[in-house]
């Protein structure tokens, strides 16, 4: 028997139908003997329904009015009907439950509204609800400040109220339901042999981010592993009940002994590259040519600086293809206090990376990427390597390639021996 | 400068350019230099849309659990809504305003959920937000138990709350928004001379149901009563602000020296009318007949009973016509006990009122009504009289002629001189 949080998102409540098949599933948790915990998200698209309600208001697209307190009153709403909805289809098949909105758990946040950060979370209520038999179902998303203003934990707040309740109830684990059954190796749309990973470290799934991020937010997966919640990823789509302890369990470190070299490979669309050659080499440089563009509030990712060659180097970076444009003009602006200097540019590149804990201590692996990648004629234009990943920016035309070569160079599609 | 409570209806908030109409009106008592609060319904049919939802939850279509707790965080999400729009619509045009829900007003309420009464309304945040200039848009309909759980009021439960929140804070008037500019003498559908009253008293309105019913909710009228609260109901639609004024003031008497004999015409339909002849004159006889009707929930409305005739008696009611047959089988039985009763009945009948306070010291208003009635060829099937109205039941058909010959018989369409 363990105290398990369960966390339903918008896709796993999207109907009364989905709803209902939920509180099917969380009555078999409770049949198993398990205390179950429940936080969910707002029902399918009413959030920004909510949203587009909200623009009608203001006559000019941009709101004149900082009204973010007034948002979080609105969009709260939809929480409160997917929570009370759960309770109802829970009781219909005779599982006592009972909602518990933000004020009432009661999650107490900071004041700033629309990204709040949960301050506190009292368990008096939630102790007693459980210990009365009763399953709570807690609306996610949602605060309440010291003087009892609605506040929300901004998007995908749903995943932060599940760890912060699986955090401050000491539950054993965190289940996050989505519609998909776990983390992959790799995309399996481009690799049809990716393989559905058994677990994972929190360090993996953040540097994962294009596989991870659209199954839990950042910030949620940032505060498990501050407070070694072990998550547990699954899909609520799943009729088969007693699957739940498959999924993808994510922890911060492996059970077994070893941890697998590789995780998984991810990628990044839409990168765009800059590159400005014979540029003197002096203190300062890459401050002078990157000030301006985080000026303009323009995210820069990859950075590449040259060894000196003649007392010049040269100097690349990429950013967002949206911010092409822009980030090209400031760097042809920088470049006239300079003689001599080439700027290249390409708006359609890819970021492909290789990531796993295993490769802090195995040094063979950047040597394996760039040899699949030169076997299958894909030329690397940057490289950028952390403790656990190593990425490589290519031509967008070569992304699936690219990502075949690599799974299969590092055989992700067969599970290790353990 | 005056503290108003203004409550606006579900269809004063039901579409954005209907919120936003509502700012405008707002913002014109503001300028006026009044202090203004605020208590919202749901927009439009949100409230049904959300009870057709609930109801797809459960497969036999009634309910097997008690599911009013979870109702309450449901439905008292329509309100948050439309509270937050309206706040955001008065801060577009440069009125602060802020929303605040049951637990932030707090108004307390006891624990029977769906039929809440309010215990008590804390004052100190509508205060502290009146004083810092903004208005306070409370959601309407809702209010919280000690225990911090959400309740509703019930149908019509805004006015409940705009009235409890104008006693609390001993506001100057209530103002109830709705659809049409007031009370009127009788419907003007069925007679097109029909004058708006400008002023009427507590005990009429609540007598005047089947005009007033639809207009305030009972129990708030009730509770504006015992609190000597003076109320205004108005129309949301007009465009032209300066006839907040107007409308029909409600308060417990007359402003002028001399109340007016007759307010108005009201009428039932829908009624059915149930007659047993030659029953025994014996002690119990009318409680024998009703009691069986009481029992399967039936409401009797008028009840008349002969004088003694032979020793025997005959004793008529009145059912809404939805209960017609079963109160009739009820009685077919009960008079299977006496010898020689005879049963007669009639569902297509009305019941006509004329009410006014005025006639408690005037004596021949019944006179006026059964003169009128006869002048008409209109037969009357049973009376009953209370202090401030005369009842009389016709024929269904005889409906709108009996209206318009009553509304002339007391010169309805003329504003007396004051």
């Amino acid at each position: 028997m363990a105290l398990i949080v369960q966390k339903y998102g918008g896709t796993s409540v999207g109907s009364i139908e989905r709803i209902k098949a939920i509180a099917e599933r969380i009555k078999f948790a409770k049949d198993q003997g398990h205390d179950v915990v429940v936080s969910v998200s707002a029902m399918g698209d009413s959030t920004n329904k909510l949203i587009a309600l909200s623009r009608q208001v203001f006559s000019d697209k941009n709101m004149t009015q900082d009204c973010s307190r007034e948002m979080d009153v609105l969009l709260s709403s939809g929480e409160q009907v997917s929570a009370s909805l759960l309770a109802m289809s829970l009781q219909e098949i005779g599982i006592a439950a009972c909602s518990l909105l933000g004020h009432q758990v009661s999650i107490q946040t900071d004041a700033k509204h629309r990204r709040a950060r949960i301050d506190s979370i009292g368990t008096e209520r939630l102790v007693e609800t459980i210990k009365l038999g009763q399953v709570p179902i807690v609306a996610g998303f949602q605060g309440v400040t010291s003087k009892g203003d609605v506040t929300t934990l901004g998007r995908g707040g749903s995943d932060t109220t599940a760890v912060a309740l699986a955090a401050a109830l000491n539950a054993d684990e965190c289940q996050i339901y989505t519609d998909v059954d776990g983390i992959y190796t790799t995309d399996p749309r481009i690799e049809p042999g990716a393989r559905k990973l058994d677990q994972i470290t929190y360090e993996e799934m953040l540097e994962l981010s294009s596989l991870g991020s659209q199954i839990m937010q950042t910030r949620a997966m940032e505060f498990a592993n501050k407070c070694h919640i072990p998550i547990r990823v699954l899909s609520s789509f799943n009729s088969d009940f007693t699957t739940q302890g498959n999924g993808t369990l994510i922890t911060n470190k492996y059970n077994d002994a070893e941890a697998p070299l590789v995780a998984g490979i991810t990628f990044t669309r839409d990168e765009s590259e800059i590159n400005i050659r014979n540029l003197p080499d002096m203190p300062g440089m890459a401050y002078k040519i990157l000030k301006p563009i985080s000026e303009q509030d323009i995210e820069v990712d990859m950075i590449v600086q040259s060894a000196t060659r003649d007392g010049h180097i040269d100097f690349s970076f990429t950013v967002h293809r949206e911010n092409f444009a822009k980030a090209l003009l400031s760097v042809e602006k920088t470049s006239l206090n300079f003689e001599n200097t080439l700027i290249n540019s390409n708006a359609h590149v890819v970021k492909l990376s290789v990531v796993g804990v295993g490769m802090r201590s195995h040094a063979g692996v950047a040597t394996t990427i760039f040899e699949a990648l030169a076997n299958e004629g894909i030329n690397i234009r940057m490289i950028s390597t952390s403790e656990i990943k190593v990425s490589v920016l290519i031509d967008e035309n070569l992304l699936d390639k690219g990502v075949r070569c690599l799974h299969k160079a590092f055989a992700l599609n067969q599970k290790k021996e353990t």
